[in-house]
């Protein structure tokens, strides 16, 4: 990982590539790789869709290695959605093998002279950019069965489906999971729309002849990592939750609490949540001959997902997330698995994130433009946004632009980006993360509901205003440290809870790269990374009045706490304070 | 104007109407009274639409009485466009007849309960509203031929179209003109979704039984009002060019100075521009048997307006203004009246604000909805806005938002509202306006092309970034006291070369409301109602990285001078330091 690949898409004569050495940016991986370029290379100010902003592709610090879990990779720009800074990361096979290939970014720029797609080959022989019309609108299923043809099936591919094509501020950026199957996104954003204003439908990558990177300290980095999955293994959410159940184990428990956002927030608490939750999807799952623990990329030990199948056995989708299942689910008042997952296959294949589609389509019904509960309505809208209508364009715009066309006031976003699957108003921790995050409404820019309901990190009262701030700061500070080490999220609930899991993701890292890091390095990695996406913020017009719930989660109690969201504004803008 | 009315429209049991003195707003009128009492009793970070949302309804300081131009009616509120505070103002007959009825304000405030829709009645026994749901999606022509039965012919009519009761953004309030036409429009900002959130559809004002106002020095104002009509009618704008073409006397002038917007902001000249001049116009009205010289409201001296009659001599439209037919022509690449008028009729019937429209037709047209210079299809596309469906829905929403769900680049838009007819690359001074103005681009906020095109007040070369910053902070400053006075703009041409009118005007203030103000008195007025205005905005998220043009104007040279914009980000910030 000692050269950045970068693609200047506005190049006389077409698209010039030109490969450098790491130089300022060495040492840097993921999301601390990309908003360190974005926030030094990008006018904050430009047309997140012009010349002037870049789409940064970068792995983590320890993606291509034998560590698990390693496998994350950062994607980012600034966001046509937010209009602030933006990273988005996924699972799947692409980061290790661009991390294998020796990449530490990739980085397309300028802007097309005219509207050719293009494909980029990322291989040990170096890269190259072809013209490829034949791919225009194609869905990312249609699209990665087009490439393997092409390519084999040993590739890995970053993309984007109609909804990238078509600059749709709720496009996603697909990677390809080890089945090669492209269904781990980088949602949230509208990464995918920059991405299509670069004129790139795919990125094809092809580690064959590439040897897994290989660490400073042999020894030291393999005694490391087995400490670091033996910490993964032993604890009950990494270890057992996720693994048997997904993420989705979280809809009884968030229902439960009273934090389950239901009928576009109206109230707390879905009554058909068991019909939707882990449990049930599981053994839906593995009645259907699919598979309810799997991992989106080699090196995965958690294995929190899975494979959905339709009643007669066929592929629908990979296991939907929590997220996704509560965004398409009880949010919008449905409750039928096999509706659900079908609504995340043509996600996934129009290339749109679930969350801001699923909160749209709430917004949609809150509209009038369907029932709340309507399966087959809301399938059929989601389908309008595949095919480019006027009505298809609105909701691939995402619920800000929805409620705007529409005069809804019951909107949820932040910064214009969706909120997922957590109310404020019942975790209220979570709600300080969604106010202040840099990066628009995010549950994972700094996971609250980790000490707020499940007791993890300690324990903290959803309901009270009291310490939050301090919570979602420290969680802030480590979720932009561990976004950057490529390492997925997940592993947060073990190094929460077991120092020594954490020192044993340190000592992976320094026994990689020679280095003597401490818990304070780490914690200084994710204060300059959160400085530097708040300095592009403030640039972009993005102050402390952007850092605030939609005025109706202060106005409305939820039920069942008939509680509004407490924290004050001062407070909120105490943050960032450290 | 001693009381001001409110209606709580989310009263139990139905709207309330209250009726209290006009205390702490004493001796404020217009948008000074607009901006007080939004920038006082909204929060600034409520939701547009909602209950926290007030729409404030104000005559002039002059308004209704014999002073002539006194009859522009200013309307306030957060705008659901740009986020920040609003006020536009109109001209008709409703201030003229508010203010004799006594009101100092009409305030609508709170949000209804269900959908139904109201009309407000105001007249020498009070107010009373009154649930009418036989109103609704009524255009506004027919809305006013409506009230015409029910009410006589001797009312005034404020009200909404189709646009206001969907709440699109683009919505602008109509008031009826002296035949009773709702041609007079506040036109920016999205005021009409503001007054269709409230559930009104109209406001019939009758001023039946009231007198003219009385001032408290008759002699002295006698005396002042007729220096100030022999002022008006001296200047060769106010006293002959307004008059006889209309502001569309424009065309040409701002054409031949390469400042005339052209395919959305492509070119700074239009080919057609002679087929859709000032000078046309007026020849094709008068041949048609309508009128090249009309005012809007009874008192006015300057009557710049007109009626526009189709080829068989039916009235379809008052006289286009030049914005209006910039914004539907030119920039569109329209060189047709008839065209233009039914363009003008549509949105006037729809209740939609024709800068705002022309300019998002001008967005869709490079989006490839349309082909420019396609006057059928750009009727189309408005129609589509009047029969709500998904894709008027877009344009009903203004510039911004079709440029987003369209994934357009070249938007011209500032705080997300439309540019008007005029370059700022080859007009720099009002390229600070649109940059700086609390109200988003707006050329009435502060009109350079006076001094940089026309030669009244001084002379400036509109091409170089000297002397603008300090230019548009003088036009900003006595534009915020004018448009508080209820007088009609178009009087800045006589007092910006004229003292001795400058000075008529003041004395009308003084000898009306027996008071000593001097000219310093009027600049602290205007800077006051900026500085209220301002702080709104900052509290609202709109700091100093909102005072900038979009990135195009910086970017892209236009022709013939092939300039692009050059005041500096610095000198931006230094317009509001006095």
């Amino acid at each position: 990982m000692d050269k950045i690949l970068r693609i200047n898409m506005g190049a006389q004569g077409g698209p010039k590539i030109t490969v450098t050495p790491v130089g300022e940016y060495a040492g840097l991986g993921g999301r601390a790789m990309t908003s360190s370029i974005v926030s030094k290379e990008v006018d904050p100010l430009c047309h997140a869709l012009g010349e002037n902003n870049k789409l940064v592709i970068s792995p983590g610090l320890l993606s291509g290695s034998t560590a698990a879990m390693s496998g994350r990779l950062s994607v980012g720009c600034k966001s046509p959605l937010t209009g602030g800074i933006k990273e988005a990361n996924a699972g799947g096979q692409p980061s290790q093998m661009l991390a294998r290939l020796g990449y530490a970014a990739v980085v397309l720029e300028g802007k097309p002279k005219d509207d050719t797609l293009y494909k980029v080959l990322i291989n040990k022989d170096g890269a190259k950019i072809v013209p490829d019309n034949s791919l225009r609108l194609l869905g990312n299923y249609d699209l990665v069965e087009k490439l393997k043809k092409e390519f084999g099936d040993k590739i890995s591919v970053i993309s984007i489906g109609q909804a990238g094509e078509m600059k749709l501020t709720a496009a996603s950026i697909a990677c390809t999971d080890m089945e090669l199957r492209p269904t781990r996104h980088a949602g949230r954003g509208g990464v995918g729309a920059v991405m299509g204003s670069k004129g790139v439908k795919a990125i094809v990558i092809d580690d064959a002849g590439m040897k897994m990177r290989s660490p400073k300290d042999p020894e030291a980095f393999k005694d490391a990592t087995k400490r670091w999955v033996d910490g993964l293994k032993k604890h009950p959410v990494t270890g057992q939750g996720l693994p048997s159940y997904g993420t989705n184990v979280l809809t009884n428990v968030i229902n439960e609490a009273g934090g389950y956002p239901t009928h576009n927030f109206m109230w707390g608490r879905f009554v058909g949540s068991s019909k939707i939750s882990g449990e049930t999807q599981a053994q839906t799952e593995i009645d259907r001959g699919g598979s309810a623990t799997h991992g989106c990329h080699r090196g995965c030990v958690i294995k929190c997902s899975g494979t959905y199948m339709d009643k007669d056995g066929h592929y629908i989708t990979k296991q939907p997330e929590y997220e996704t299942v509560w965004a398409h689910g009880g949010n919008c008042g449905i409750d039928d698995l096999d509706s659900i997952a079908m609504l995340d296959r043509l996600d996934d294949d129009y290339g749109l994130d679930t969350i801001e589609m699923g909160a749209t389509i709430g917004v949609a019904m809150e509209a009038g433009l369907a029932k709340f509960g309507d399966a087959q309505a809301a399938i059929n809208l989601v389908k309008e946004v595949g095919k480019g209508t006027p009505l298809g364009r609105i909701l691939g715009s995402g619920a800000g632009t929805t409620g705007k066309v529409y005069g809804v006031e019951r909107v949820p976003v932040v910064k214009n980006q969706a909120l997922p699957a957590y109310d404020p108003r019942a975790v209220q921790g979570m709600g300080v993360t969604y106010a202040t995050s840099t990066m628009g409404a995010d549950h994972t820019a700094g996971y609250a509901v980790a000490t707020n309901i499940l007791g993890v990190g300690g324990k903290l009262d959803p309901l009270k205003p009291e310490g939050q701030v301090e919570l979602s700061r420290n969680l802030q500070i480590a979720t932009a440290a561990i976004d950057s080490t490529g390492m997925c999220l997940f592993i947060a609930f073990a190094i929460m809870d077991q120092p020594e899991t954490f020192q044993a993701l340190i000592d992976c890292i320094n026994s990689f790269y020679g280095l003597k890091l401490t818990g304070d390095d780490v914690t200084a990695l994710g204060k300059s990374v959160l400085q530097k996406e708040r300095k592009f913020n403030l640039a972009a017009g993005l102050g402390p009045e952007q850092d605030r719930l939609p005025e109706f989660f202060t106005k409305e109690p939820v039920s069942p706490h008939n509680i509004t969201f407490q924290v004050k504004d001062k407070d909120l803008d105490k943050v960032f304070d450290w």
